[in-house]
């Protein structure tokens, strides 16, 4: 185990309290073993193989000695009262450990045995014993259900994980933070087998007290620490992850995260397996691109990408240059980069003369650039084309394709040309070679090198648009208007009501009238203008075309007067209570879309956007925001949907006023903010959307109370 | 080089013109070479070194000998006419070379130069030339520009690649044909590293002559072959490849294919390397689909999902069980199971109790099936959960996910245990395992290892779903009735002559009237019920509601008539013939949607159904069909469709009467098929669906004359 990096500054960075946990001066293994195999004889094995500065006490009352080291009888003991306390026994025994640790005075415990929260209510009751004596004196918990803790920094290994054995540590600028311990321990795996080193191994397993978003948060702090990739299942304490994430930003700290559960198969597995909540698929995407955190598929996604953010690129641009041996690689490359939101680097005149100097007349010079097999016989070819493309001003990536080579071929120079090229321009490159004879080279010169043109081109891909990403402005929201949700019983607002909020927060709302004699209807086509919609209004219909209480295209005002009766009537039979009849204007020749909000218990104000009408949730056609958000970030969630071409006009359309359509969202996001728990949800549909300066106008619109905040 | 199947039967076969290039007795190589990595020299020794019966002639004036062969100065030389030609000399002599050998008799060349139709308009005046030469004496011509041929069943290797000096042959039941030499050479090395046999590495470049599918179709009928792999950058002949795939299903011999360029920039890409021309991405899905074709990515997965396929396993059904030493791989487990299609097994009580005996309390007996780290105290937890689980009849496959292991646990006994459990129950089972020391045990017992759950599993879901695709049953249809487009000499039928032609095809059209007079339009008003629309009806304003030639909603006889006198101005200020104005009766409360078909110059009749309106093409959710289709596809594919949710009614509404819109869908799929390329377009938009027993009716429609067939 080598230490690479020093290990003082972590008193300066991180909270005392998480101190004792990754830089213990004292750690007592409860249940501490003599074999190595076991999870009570690991720690120890790998704190004393791994320079930890501290002072072990195994406890285990039936031996004298433990892997070299005296050993005690029970906590108490011991000459001191340690910082750090691994418990390794299981069920009401590790309970009462925790108890007793607590009562000491010990600032941190790691609890690894499983058997709580994960199994359901009655073992949720027994974690909760835990949490609570924690709680009680200020001791952490980590665990239970855990491999454990692991810094490679300063040997302090509260862990088992095989993993430490089957690949060797080596400190590193990565940090690995997990609640599954076989998560955190692959991800290390994956990570060493590139040759890349790590730091941080940490798993929080049930998080009976401390989650991974706190951990993140101290880490963050880690001077060292150039890359944070996170392993989630539910995400409990979303305001402490987006804290990190913000200060992550500040010091170009990339996250990466892994949230499993998915889908509903896996959010029940995720249940029984970390005792985890499902969280909204759809808003956990939106809280991590709002916070700047990349979402990968597994750990595979992680370890892959990680060489190329560690090389501290940071593309300015997605235009990628493609250069391979074979026409086909070029074809799949192409491919690739448009799958990934790459463009192709259109290359200049000069570029494609010096590049044809080198290549056979057949070779394509456009981009991508094919040297074609001609590269058998011609073991220049590479170091002949990169440097003529290097200087091209288009390229802002290089991928090199290399499908076939072997026996013939230099791979040697191609590599040692690569990482020249690569070191004189400073732009990403990547390599794609399956063939170990010819991955090697490129990977001792320190080229990222890839088994295949998806995942090469998907690692530069993601560098480019998480760069963008990490780089778009965030600005909190300031002097929010209160908001006064109007008095009432029911669960739901009426409609006038719901409406009136809206105008008071500047939201532009369909022209209407209540109206509670035939008389004020005659009146109000008048004054709204005809062809009206006529809706009961009535806060304990919330639903009301259900009922037959909406008339849409209502053309006199003799009908309009009769329709009143009728749904007046209708309400009558419904013995409900109401406050009129609406009588609003029609809006044609627009786009129906909507605006959504809810109140989500774990991540506060919800914001949907998307296309409107009776079939939102079956189309599923909207973009999720969490508040606080820009008029652009509305335009670019909603470029991003499958309405998408309608926004610019389409068969003959007028483009959409979308900047009114954004305004709309941006102002029920401040008011959303501004309600907190208030408002349970908030439906704006449909919010009439016409042609660019004829504005959006909210028609219907569904206001459900919440809890007061 | 290990011959391990008899040669003999490949005279059986195959046809007899590509035996000679498959199997001859006589081979010469114009520009053959001494040097082993020339293109000219690779050939001789991979024929030498595998076993090749036939006899060699080396071709090169300047020498005596090549490789320990007799040389000779030009093919006029030889003792005999070869049978096949190996064409290494570039430029207009490998063009000389192939009008030299057509001439004298030669059966098969194979040109490996590039430079040919993949330039440009030259190179393929140039390419073409070769073409008529051989057609001119029945010669075929693999390539130009291909790395040959090679069988490694006859040792007749007519090919210049690496890769086979990379990654040794072995005989085996896996044919890979290719338009490019790069990936018929990645995919033979893939499967190689894999242990796995490979008769058949072709590659046919440029295809001057013969194609990938043409050599499909000969190689389908070597009965060693059970799987086939293809790399295509386009499809020029479907009906052969449509052939081939209709006879591999009846021996259930699975194809899998690559049909690289599938975004803009690939398929540029590919105009460049193969000279290809570009098919609609959506029309190859769809015939794919329609074949029974599996189509993937690239040539990784092609390798990547080979063994599976030769286990000779073919799913019945896609009830997945995971089971897992780690919580969190169960729930990624949980998620690439939904991912890819697979449920998850509901395991009855019997083998949960089963599994409870094996396993600590805290672990999971419900599917997945979680033996937690538990796993390194007790070895045996996989030899006694297995069979537990074997005979639950809810599992029709098993993926099992170990993202851990190493010292102290037993993964020789896991990795013998699952091949015992395999051979116990013959259902699919997958390892995911991407530790060298986890993964070499299993892939020693000859269980499908792969790197992770994305991988493990989706090669299990596409396993199911391509057993089941080959399964579906695929009758053609008979009895077509003959398509008479009307006469007339533009490009458009009127839209009451394109309504007459649906009608005598029984395709349920909307109730209208073609209208001559104001008092015609009356009288219709009254027949076909108000309100009504009116449409003029012109065959040369195809898109009238661009000139404000559609009325929509009109409610009175009186104004009907007024719409009729100010519709016929129109027309006769815009100067067009047109044939009067249509009275057509309005459809409510339907769902709109489409039917749309077209000719395309490569497929023949592609039909389009999905939803309607007038931002068909902006929003695009449709499904391609390629006649004939039955009913039941009709519906499947409306399934897949992101208006499918509407299919069964939300928000109150009743269910759609998708036979009778899926009838609709046949009738034009019939019309389309017996009209050829008479019609280049037909587009029923909208067809109004109503609830079921309703039915469909077509209320607009557009026939768009083709060339005469």
């Amino acid at each position: 185990m080598v230490l690479l990096l020093p290990t003082l500054f972590i008193g300066i960075f991180m909270s005392d309290l998480l101190e004792t946990a990754l830089n213990p001066r004292t750690v007592a293994i409860i249940g501490a073993s003599e074999n190595i195999h076991k999870i009570g004889g690991r720690p120890i094995y790998y704190m004393q193989k791994g320079g930890f500065k501290g002072t072990i006490y195994p406890i285990n009352p039936s031996r004298e000695e433990v892997q070299g080291l005296k050993s005690y009888a029970s906590l108490a003991q011991l000459p001191e009262v340690p910082e750090l306390v691994l418990i390794v026994v299981a069920g009401d025994k590790a309970v009462e450990a925790v108890e007793d640790c607590a009562a000491r005075g010990v600032k941190s415990v790691v609890v690894m045995a499983s058997g709580f929260g994960e199994t359901g209510p009655e073992g949720r009751a027994t974690q909760q014993r835990m949490t609570d004596a924690g709680r009680a004196t200020g001791m952490r918990i980590y665990g239970p259900n855990t491999h454990g803790l692991a810094n490679f920094g300063t040997g302090a290994i509260a862990g088992f994980s095989t993993m430490f054995i089957e690949r060797p540590p080596q400190d590193g600028p990565v940090a690995v933070l997990s609640q599954s311990g076989g998560m955190s321990a692959m991800v290390y795996g994956l990570l060493r087998e590139r040759g890349i080193g790590v730091r941080h191994v940490h798993a929080t397993g049930n998080e009976a007290d401390v989650t991974v978003a706190e951990m993140a948060w101290a880490i963050a702090h880690d001077p060292e620490i150039k890359l944070m990739l996170l392993y989630l299942e539910n995400i409990a304490n979303p305001e402490v992850l987006a804290r990190t994430a913000a200060y992550a930003r500040t010091r170009d700290l990339p996250i990466i995260a892994v949230k499993a559960g998915r889908t509903a198969g896996g959010q029940q597995a995720a249940s029984t397996h970390t005792g985890s909540m499902a969280n909204e698929e759809r808003v956990v995407d939106a809280f991590f691109k709002k916070h700047g955190i990349w979402r990968v598929r597994d750990p595979h996604a992680q370890a892959l990408c990680a060489q190329a953010y560690l090389k501290g690129w940071r593309p300015t641009g997605n235009r990628l240059v493609v250069i391979s041996n074979s026409g086909a690689s070029c074809v799949m490359g192409a491919d690739a980069a448009e799958e990934n939101g790459l463009a192709l680097s259109i290359l200049s005149a000069s570029t494609q003369k010096a590049v044809a100097t080198s290549l056979p007349g057949f070779a394509t010079t456009t981009n991508p650039i094919d040297i074609t097999a001609a590269l058998l016989s011609n073991s220049n070819l590479f170091s002949e084309v990169l440097p003529a493309v290097a200087q091209d001003p288009s390229a802002d990536m290089f991928f090199i394709n290399i499908p076939v080579a072997g026996a013939g071929y230099d791979v040697e120079a191609f590599a040692r040309d690569t990482a020249k090229f690569e070191a004189l321009t400073g732009k990403p490159v990547a390599v794609a070679a399956w063939q170990d004879t010819v991955a090697k080279p490129f990977i001792a010169a320190g080229v990222p090198t890839f088994a295949n043109e998806a995942q090469a081109v998907g690692v530069l891909g993601q560098l480019a648009a998480h760069t963008a990403l990490m780089n778009e402005s965030f600005e909190p929201w300031h002097d929010l208007q209160a908001v006064h949700v109007p008095e009432g019983s029911g669960a739901y607002c009426s409609e006038a009501q719901t409406l009136k909020l809206l105008a008071s927060h500047g939201i532009p709302i369909v022209k209407h009238q209540l109206c509670q004699t035939a008389a004020e209807v005659r009146e109000a086509f008048v004054t709204v203008g005809g062809p009206v919609v006529l809706k009961a209004c009535s806060a304990e219909v919330p639903h009301k075309s259900e009922f037959g209480l909406v008339a849409l295209g209502v053309q006199s005002a003799d009908v309009a007067a009769t329709i009143f009766e009728s749904q007046r009537k209708k309400l009558t039979e419904m013995k409900v209570s109401h406050e009129g009849i609406i009588v609003a204007a029609m809006s044609r020749g627009r786009h129906e879309c909507m605006v959504g909000a809810r109140f989500d218990p774990v991540f506060g104000p919800v914001v949907m956007i998307g296309a409107g009408g009776k079939y939102v949730e079956a189309l599923k056609d909207y973009a999720v925001l969490l508040p606080p958000f820009s008029l652009e970030q509305v335009e670019s969630a909603l470029r991003g949907l499958r309405m998408a071409p309608l926004l610019d006009g389409v068969r003959g359309d007028a483009p959409m006023d979308v900047k009114a359509f954004a305004q709309v969202a941006v102002s029920v996001g401040r008011l959303m903010m501004a309600a907190g728990p208030s408002i349970a949800s908030l439906d704006l549909n449909p919010v009439m959307v016409g042609a660019v300066g004829e504005g959006a106008v909210v028609v219907d619109a569904l206001l459900e109370r919440g809890g007061r905040s």
